[in-house]
């Protein structure tokens, strides 16, 4: 089936969908997405994408292209339009088609690009991979400073994942200065002693969505929360790991560079702090 | 005047040269590219460029979806078509259409997305800043840490170039862990008792196309080199500073953070310099 997809206020297939050879998306990486999750046919965490989208553009001094109102009908006309049960909706904002290549951003009234565009992913929430947990290799992180920029400039974390995957293993943690910044596309959390472990935000790591609101969930249900940075020797010798993102929500890792974590299987904090965000999720959905 | 640019083998008006919103240069920075200076109506460097972008593609584990033979054909029929004396022919080679927008790279049979498109720069040899000199501001490396390979992820350069632009003044040179690695689109040298000094290639700089032919045409003009990195300190108090660069060949460098380099004008060094580039580099052009 040929999806339909978003492009700057139409509604096209995607084989239609193409954008100029002189777009900054295209040419400089000058772009910022947000994928938003789908359970049940609503939307996951919706407004704090947008809280988060808000905030790339405006540290790369890009207005916000449409009002958020219309996001959200975009959104909720992509999941309809393409029976969208569970899965995601992809956003991405360029500055647009500057009509020619320049370090110098266009003229402001030039306008961005506006890509949405979703998938389908059954039994998202019902992953076998959370039941099983990840392997993770480390790498040292070799990412651009302004990691809080949601931007497309995604190589590096592309190379990670394959790295990982050409180890036999399921992804990839950074590694910077002795600490763990944060996974590929997922922050990074550990437990040790009942208490989740996590690096504070700052412009080292993404601002979460699904983080914000796991540490949100796991603090009304009295688990404590240490933030600070934590080493792989740590997390190795951890009782739990963990990541979290919007289309994983909370998954198990279970090795770090080939040594188990705690029993080396899901642990009991990891595997009930999924269940609260699912459920707690589910709830707020829209 | 539409321009004909290239587009994955057509030559096609740029007004329809569109990719998917699926490319991987548009969706991750998947991208390499290479700037290749037009002088006469003939290309400067092509060869080196070349061995550039190959290396580029290698680190990247991209094939050359071209040979050099018709990279080198497509350049000069885009000369050529488009009337372009003096001028730039850009390349880009992203790992291509997806179909979707996931981490890890499509099947290594998905064809590259190889665009290929000139501009005209009247005058380019005579720019009259060659006289001037810039003036530059310093800003922190925030860059990823593989700026050897080049990518088309640009965001921080543009955003360094828009800071220098605003704060009144031409350009920036980065710096990182106290020395100078490199302008945000060319390479960056100071001139201290009549010898050279620049930093050697590592992963921390592009090896810049220009530099290596630079140095070489120094060399037999039996001037010394160092390469080293030197600090910010010591290039506001050295004899001399400058760029190069594939548009602005040998460009002097005249203030850095408000203090005058030398007797804040372009110095003998660098004029004889970009003498010796540019007339080594006409003659060796194809």
């Amino acid at each position: 089936m040929t999806r339909i997809v978003y492009l700057n206020g139409s509604y096209v297939p995607e084989t239609e969908a193409t954008v100029s050879i002189f777009d900054r998306g295209f040419v400089m990486g000058d772009a910022v997405y947000e994928v938003t999750t789908v359970l049940g046919g609503r939307l996951i965490d919706f407004d704090g994408h947008m809280t988060r989208l808000k905030r790339s553009l405006g540290e790369l001094r890009m207005a916000m292209p449409l009002a958020e109102a219309e996001i959200l009908a975009a959104h909720r006309r992509l999941v309809e339009e393409n029976g969208i049960t569970d899965g995601m909706i992809y956003l991405q904002i360029s500055r647009g088609n500057a009509g020619d290549r320049d370090f110098v951003f266009p003229p402001a009234d030039t306008p961005a690009t506006v890509v949405m565009y979703g998938w389908d992913k059954p039994g998202l929430a019902d992953n076998p991979a959370a039941r099983e947990g990840l392997r993770i290799i480390t790498m040292p992180d070799l990412r651009w400073a302004r990691r809080d920029i949601k931007t497309v400039q995604l190589l590096y974390p592309s190379l990670a994942k394959m790295e990982a995957k050409a180890q036999g293993k399921d992804d990839a943690w950074f590694v910077e200065e002795g600490t763990v910044t944060e996974g590929t596309s997922n922050n990074a959390y550990i437990v040790a002693g009942g208490r989740i472990i996590t690096r504070p935000t700052s412009h080292d790591i993404l601002h979460g969505i699904t983080r914000a609101s796991l540490l949100r969930y796991a603090r009304e249900a009295q688990i404590t929360i240490e933030e600070r940075p934590f080493t792989v020797d740590e997390a190795q010798q951890a009782d739990e790991a963990f990541i979290t993102s919007a289309s994983q929500f909370v998954m198990p890792v279970v090795e770090i560079d080939g040594v188990p974590v705690g029993a080396g299987r899901p642990g009991p904090v990891t595997q009930r702090l999924r269940e609260i965000y699912l459920e707690e999720s589910r709830k707020a959905a829209i």
